[in-house]
This record gives structure tokens, sequence and C-alpha cells, in this order.
């Protein structure tokens, strides 16, 4: 059997791989308050990259950054029904203003009680929904377009780095419109851009569909959403966009003036995403020996590793391989320089390459006395095996670094969308259904018919743990019968797994 | 007496003045939680281009981005004896992990009782100390140079907007080193980074120097600081590096093995500035119409304003301005693509002119029917009067619209800079001191000599508001006696009411 850089491999035990990839790639790590991560440099570099491509996005479709407070007062949580219903089991509650010294105590103890408690933002409707209500007076303060990058928190009692922590870094946007109409199709842009990021920056395909009513964001009238299967064919859902109907500019009091001198309440939307996409990007490309970073995303495309057997030899190498760095970092990719490290730490060479192989680095380029001579590099790319290396004249690879990354990129959209399409099925049948969910690691996405009524998904949830994904918008009208009751339908739903 | 458009003017009343400027530039607002503010777009702009260029000058230096968790467990915090003496009083504090239905309650109340309490943290180096001990087991892995953007919670009892706020956002640099004298001259390269950050990016000059004891960070060995000057003559702290010695090394527990193989405490750094620079820049430049944007740190340099009468004036006209500000943008000001705003808003030319006078945007240029038949531009610049405005051919301004910016970037700092000069004086007679601090108005930066002693220092605060802001690094050592206590005195430090 092959020797793998992680172990467990992802057939062995894909949640303990899942652990070991974060750790070999020095990506995160727990920390010692429950529930919450340190993202450390290398992961950190990843959220740079992604909040990059998406803050772009948003300010080209004209949203504006804000930023609102950490802390929402109880009162303001409790304003919508289905909200604070949704929230309140998982808040931080802040009950103190200072830590003080109690007499008989050893430590300190909270003292200044609040009069009212605070929670620390799970998420900022009701919050924003309070300044949007003396922001917008007339039809002519609207579209408002506002996005926030914050921290959150929501307390979890499985956390598992990036999928699932008490703390997570993500974007909310929030917006506000005249009409519904105009919401509706804000909330449905913004699914569009978040399903292309994925596409063209994540190389991962996702399914973009309708949440059922019982998935669906507390309060949201219609909740969009991105599904992305990772490589256990589970599923995660990897952004989320609701539109909000009036709920909360009812309950926040968003009133605008129409152009007929009317008060009307507005329509809002809200959105995001969050560091989970780092978790969707490992467990969709990462394999048995380390992540697999799109070079599009990665902190650095290109690795440079000087090997050299004598002093001699690495003052020489040193020169040449800083002078290619520099050159590589001449190149322009994607609207930015591309990121080059020149590696000549201690560790011997297989070591380093190795290192680098676990980090994901799209590509590395040996350089030893031999190649220096010939003016050439060997070059090794994280989509290919890692001995499938090829020597490349120094001019011909930077000519060609742009292509070669793009190429990475294409490959390692098109593995996943393969993967992708191979475990998307067509089930009409219940015992192959309950085959596939209920026997270990045979789970698929399966396109399945359902009624549409809330006790069948919740039985197919309790006996077989898998549950409606979503309402996928490119399934075509059919007649059917629900998997579970076999009831007419109309439309096949994607039944899952998921994180 | 001319008409000016922020009503008070800063003579009449200057904290009045700076709530105004605020508002009229429509940057930021109280919310309803209590010391908390919101960050409107126009306020998280100039924000955004603050973390721009410090982030490029850290990763510059070599310090890396990572994310740690916002609480911080109290055992941790009072790890460090000054440190939790220093922050408890204004700690936000989580008792409960949920809000829950209560029998006989109306609304929710707190739930999960937390088996330790946890705080909103105030600064993080207890909670990043907790990691770095796990990070640094060799002089290899130092220097650790790490960075974080975050925000922090300090409970505040007499917020204003940017200057003092319960939430704020910042960024806390934290490193770790093998010798006391690498941490030193950490702490001070940093002091430099700031120091030229606000000179080159903020046009604010600064004095560079170091706290007295009572000023220092609770818990560092050494606080230098960045002071600088506001109109009404009081200083803001703007920024503040701390040497820390191996006093949270030691609470912490970072230790690393030296080239010897012992085992030794490291020596660490803390260093941050926030959105309170905002305060800064507003206090520095603004005038008594408003805003003052130097137009490095602008959110838009330039603002088009096309002028019409009818509707055909008005197509003309706007096509004409559209390719303008497609010209504008085409133009690389400080490696960036000008930022230019085409505002064809409803209102008056004379309100939309006056709006962008009030958000402080550096040149704003008005283009009307007969300026177009002659293809020139009316041009205003914000460091000028208003009315101050003249023609140019459209081909020269797009020729020197980079240098008229750095000649508006340089006139803000040189303004900024006589002030400073003139204001900053030396000051030897104790009534003359008294004189000047106890006057309404007539406050300075007084160099004058101090013992050194903590009870002059404390005198002096209590009887004139003024504090020793600095002992500044361009000080000679001189012979003099205390300005209070007349004890000999070897240097002069800076004396200042300050925010």
């Amino acid at each position: 059997m092959a020797k793998t850089a992680i172990n467990p491999t992802r057939e062995q035990n894909y949640p303990h791989w899942y652990q070991e990839v974060i750790k070999a790639a020095d990506m995160a790590e727990s920390s010692s308050v429950r529930g919450c991560m340190v993202i450390k440099p290398w992961g950190y570099a990843i959220w740079e990259n992604i909040k990059q491509a998406l803050d772009s996005a948003f300010k080209r479709t004209g949203h504006k950054n804000a930023y609102f407070p950490l802390f929402i007062p109880k009162s303001y949580l409790e304003k919508e029904a289905e909200h604070v219903e949704g929230f309140a089991k998982e808040c931080a509650v802040i009950t103190h203003s200072r830590l003080e010294q109690k007499e008989g105590e050893a430590g300190l103890v909270p003292g200044g009680k609040l009069t009212q408690e605070l929670v620390v933002r799970p998420t900022s409707e009701t919050i924003i929904g309070e300044s949007f209500s003396k922001w917008v007076k007339s039809y002519k303060d609207l579209p408002l377009l506002i996005n926030q990058w914050a921290n959150v928190v929501r307390w979890e009692l499985r956390p598992r780095l990036f999928l699932r922590t008490a703390e997570f870094l993500w974007q909310e946007g929030h917006t506000v419109h005249s009409t519904s109409q105009e919401a509706q199709e804000e909330s449905l842009m913004i699914l569009d851009l978040y399903a292309e990021f994925c596409r063209d920056f994540l190389a991962m395909p996702v399914i973009k569909g309708k949440k059922s009513e019982s998935e669906k964001f507390p309060g949201a009238v219609d909740t969009y959403c991105i599904e992305a299967m990772m490589q256990d064919k589970k599923a995660l859902q990897a952004g989320t966009s609701h539109f909000l109907g009036q709920n909360f500019a009812k309950s926040s009091e968003i009133k605008f003036q129409n152009q007929d001198g009317e008060m009307e309440f507005a329509w809002t939307t809200s959105w995001g995403v969050s560091t989970r996409l780092i978790g969707g990007l490992i467990m969709a490309h990462s394999d048995d020996n380390g992540l697999v970073l799109p070079p599009r995303i990665a902190p650095a495309q290109v690795v440079i590793l000087p090997i050299y057997k004598s002093e001699t030899e690495r003052e020489k190498i040193l020169e040449y391989t800083t002078q290619l760095q520099k050159d590589l970092e001449k190149i322009c990719y994607h609207n930015k320089p591309l990121e080059v490290i020149l590696d000549d730490s201690n560790a011997t060479s297989s070591a380093r390459s190795w290192e680098w192989i676990k980090k994901g680095v799209p590509i590395r380029v040996e350089v030893g006395l031999r190649d220096l001579e010939q003016d050439s590099l060997f070059v090794g790319r994280r989509d290919l095996e890692p001995r499938d290396k090829k020597s490349l004249p120094r001019a011909s690879f930077l000519q060609e670094a742009c292509s070669i990354l793009e190429n990475i990129q294409f490959n390692i959209y098109s593995k996943a969308k393969s993967f992708l399409r191979a475990n998307t099925k067509i089930v009409d049948k219940k015992d192959e259904f309950f085959d596939l969910f209920k026997s270990k690691g045979k789970q698929i996405f399966a396109l399945s018919h359902w009624c549409g009524c809330a006790e069948c998904e919740q039985a197919i949830k309790q006996e077989l743990k898998a549950t409606v994904r979503c309402l996928p918008f490119d399934s075509q009208e059919e007649e059917g019968v629900c998997i579970y009751c076999g009831k007419p339908s109309k439309k096949r739903v994607v039944f899952a797994k998921s994180y």
C-alpha cells in the first residue's frame, strides 16, 4: 500500500482525516475556550483571499460596508418571534459590566449587573434593523445595500474546526427595498454571486435551491442556499440568502414614504457566508497527502525549494532562486502579483517538499545544481502525484506559469464537478433510498420526490439522518410519488446527509 | 460673519462641532446599545483604507495575520496581576449560554450558567499567550510575528464616537522574541511604522515618546506612544507599542529552548491602533465647513457634479461627465485606481457641492454647459475656500489630477505640522504653566521639566487636568527643575490635556 502523508486516509476515517489535514497544513486549532477556534496564519490567509474576492463582488454590485454593534439587547431579539425562538438556545449572554473583588472570595466575581441583558450577536437582523429604521425615510433612500464583515457567536455543542464553531467569522449582507420583487431579485442575485464565487475561486460546484420550511432561517419568508458535495458525499450548506419579506421591517419598524406619499413597510433581505467555506474547501479537494488549494484562493501559488549539498552550491543556488522569485513576483495572476515562497529552511529537501504538499501549494519548483546549470526547473503540481514532476526550461516556466495555474484550477474544479455528477442520482424506490442512507458510506445526493409535508421530512431525518438539502432551481416539474409516504409529488428535491 | 456649514464652529463649541462634523459627513452614529457606535459607510470606508495601508506595512515587515477567540476565560485574565487590575473594571462578562422561557416570567431569562465566566476581550495578550505557549518551542520558532484585526470591548462611562466607545475595531500585534533587545527593537520599529503611517496617510504629525509609569499599559515594562495634537490643542494618543519584557511570557508560560539547549522565557511585545485614529483624523484637519480628508485616505478623491438646466442639457452633460469619470478611474494614485463619484442626484448643484464639502472629498469638479463647450472643468479643492474654484482644460486636469492630490495631501500635513509647532512651547515658570492649563482654551503642549515622581504627576493631573503625555524621544538631556515641585530634573516631558 502506498504511504500517504495524512493518516488516517479519507477511506479509513473521514472525520479524523479532516482534522489531520488541518493540522498538517497548520491552518487552525481548537482553543481552550470551549467551541472557539484559533485561525492560524495559513488558514487566515485563505480567509483573507475569500474576503477580498467576495468584497469586490459585493462592491461591484453596489453594496457598501458598514459596522454595527457586537451586542444586541435581549428585547431586540425578542421582537421577531421565530427569530428569537431560533437563536435563544445558543446565545452568549452578557449580564455584568465588570469583574470585582468580593470579600471572602478568592478570585474576581462579576459586578455591575446590567439592567437589561445583552447577547453577543448570533446574526444582526435586529440590531441592524434598529439603524435601518432611522436611515430609511423615503423611497429615495432605497434600495439600501449594506454588508458587514464581522464575528458572530452561536453556542455549539459539537464544535468542529471551520465547520461548526461557537465564534466564527462571516459577512452578513442586509438590504432594504421598496418592493417585494426587488428584494426577491436581490436575494437571488446574491445566491448567484455566491455560486459563481464557489465555482470560480474555490473550484467548488454547488447546487442552488430553496430550503424547505423546516430548514429556513428563523424569521425568513424564503431561504435560498448553495449546497456543495464533500468527498464523503455529504452535503455542506456553503451559503444562504434570505428573502425576509416584511417580517423584520415590521418588527424593526422599517417604513418608507412611497411615491404617492403613503407610508409602507419595506422589504428586506439578508445573506451570508462564513469561515465554514474553508471547511468546504478542505473537504471538497484535499487528498490523502493533505490540503489541495485552487490557485486563485491559495495564499501562495508557487513555492521554490533550493536544493544543495554544500555551502558553495548553496550560495549559487540561492542567488538563482532569489532572482527566480523576483521574476515570478512580477507576473500578474488575476489582478494580483503571484505570491511566491522561497523555502530555504534547514529541513531536507524531501521534508520541505512534503511540507508544501501538505499545505496545498499549487506549484512546487525544485532547483538543484544540475537544474541551474541547464537553466531549468523541476516542477511539481499539487493536482498531480507528488512524484510526477517534470523539468522545464526557466524561460518557458515563467511564460507558462499562469496557464499552468489556470489548468490546475480547472482540473480541481472538473474533478469536483465529476464527483458531484457521479454521486447525484435519481432515486425512486423507497428501499433503495433506505439502503443508500442506512448503509455506512453509501450516502449520495438523492434526487427524489417529496410530497412537501413536514412529517415525511422529519421521519426521514430521524430514521436515516438524511434531510431535504434544497428544492433545486433546475428541477423540472414532473409527476411522481413521495419517496416516504407515496402521496403524489410534482418535484424532486435533493436529499442528503449533511454537515 | 461668514456662514459656515457646521454649527457650532470650532471656536464656539469644539466638542459639539466634532459631533456635527461626523453627522454632516454621515460617518457614524451612536447606537441604542450603550457606548457602542454604528460606523456608517463613509466612516467605514476610511477605516478600510487605514486597514489596507497598515496591513501591507505589517506584512512588508514580516508579520502575519491570524485570529484568536473573542472570549477570554476569567482565570486567564487573572494570570497577570497588573493586567487584570487594569481591565477588570471595564469588562463585559458572559455568564450564561442561552436565553430561556421561565415559568412566571414574561420575557426570556438567562439559562445555562457557565462554570467559569468569560469576558469579551478588552485586549488579547492572555488568550494569544495561551496559543503562543504551544507554538513556541525552540529558538528556531522565533521571532513569531502575529497581527490580528478584531473588535474589542472596554466598558466606557463617557463614550464619544470614534474616540471612546465600548466596542471598537483595532489591530493588535503580538510578537515573541528570543532576546530582550530584539523585542525592544520590534516595539520601536512598530512605533516608527505608526508614526510614518500617520504622517504619510493621515497627514497627521505625531510626537513619539515613552509613557510615564502611571500611563503605561497594564503589565508592560515600557509603553511607547505617538501623540497627536488636535485643533483644540489637546493631545490624542494615536497608537501605542508595548515592550512587555518577560511578564506575559511568564504568566502564559511562553518558553523556548535556546541554542545551548536550555529553556528560557521569551520576550514579547504588543501594539495597536484603532478606529480612534478616525477621531484623530477628524479633529486634526476638519474645519467649520466639515470634514477635510487627506487624499491618500479618502474613500473618494474626486467628485464630479454635472450641472444642467434642461433635459437636453442633462443628457449631453451626463455623457461628458460619465466619460470623464471613466478617464479619471484609469489614473493610478498610490497603486490604486482613483476613486471617483459622479453625483447626479436631484438636489441643486449648490446643495450637492456642499454635501461633498462636508464629506471632505479632496477635489470637486463641476461641469456645466459652458464648461462642456470649452472642454474645460470647474475645479474646487477641499483645502482651499469653497468659492475658490478655477477653470481648467479637461486635458490638463487629467494630466495634473495626481499632482493636485499630492499637493492637497502636502498642504493638509503642513498646516497640521505648523499648528503643532506653533502650539508646542517650552514652559519653565510654574505660574505660566498653571495659567496655560487653568484658563479655558489656553492649553498647549508644554515642554516642561518633571522630576519623574508620581506625586507631582498626580497633583498636576488633579489640579490642571493635564498629564504627562510622553517622555519624547527627541528631548535632550539638560539641567532643570520640576515644574511642580522644583526638584532637579534632567529632561523635559510633554504635558497636555488629552482625549
